[in-house]
């Protein structure tokens, strides 16, 4: 267990597993030069990540064919306790209709409303995490 | 209220409001020519996003200087409710020893352990944010 300044390195097969359990997730993209973090409600699917976004949105005209960083988290105040997962990697629009069944089969039903008939889906090149620890605690999992 | 594809689209008083509420936000920089984001625990002072971190880490590193996103999010997943705010700002380190005593004073307590001794400051340039409406649903503020 590696812990550098409060924080513990997160195994990929840990990160992997909680990237997983995730449902809301802040995509970072490039919008007309400038940076942008957007939520958007997620699955994993085949090992990538997916999300719905309307046609012509600037989400789906930035994400595609760009390298993005994702990243998800829990956090509870209450406790000083937390995680956060960051995966990074070219994210592109799904056009293959098998992998559009799966990610519809996988319920991934966007929070908001109006047309978010295109999937993006972002394939993890990186991927790490890390979590609180506090002097004395011992990891949970 | 501007409506598109079920956001509506707040206005900057109600997205300072709602920034000024949160207490962890994520930070949208880069690392080695690659897109990070990473959560921190923030408040406002004087109209600012000011975080802490450790000297030497990343992330002060990155943040200097740099322009960066910083986002802040609440989601139900239970009603389908949520909104989100977009700060994009430049980002510096705080020398300012006035400055410095403003944050402390608004107890901005790292949730992680470990030496948080360097306080990055964002001003935001700007400022968006949006809530998800369903159809036939009144803002509720």
């Amino acid at each position: 267990m590696i812990v550098n300044e409060g924080l513990e390195l997160l195994t990929e097969e840990q990160a992997r597993a909680l990237l997983a359990s995730g449902e809301v997730g802040r995509v970072g993209i490039t919008i007309g030069a400038l940076p942008a973090i957007f939520p958007v409600n997620y699955r994993v699917v085949d090992g990538s990540i997916v999300f719905r976004t309307s046609p012509g949105s600037k989400m789906s005209a930035a994400a595609e064919g760009a390298v993005v960083a994702f990243e998800v988290d829990d956090y509870q105040l209450a406790d000083r306790s937390g995680w956060s997962v960051l995966a990074v990697g070219r994210a592109e629009i799904v056009h293959d209709l098998e992998l559009a069944f799966k990610v519809l089969d996988a319920q991934l039903d966007p929070l908001v409303e109006g047309r978010r008939t295109v999937i993006v889906r972002i394939e993890p090149t990186f991927l790490s995490g890390r979590r609180i620890v506090h002097e004395g605690a011992v990891s949970a999992r």
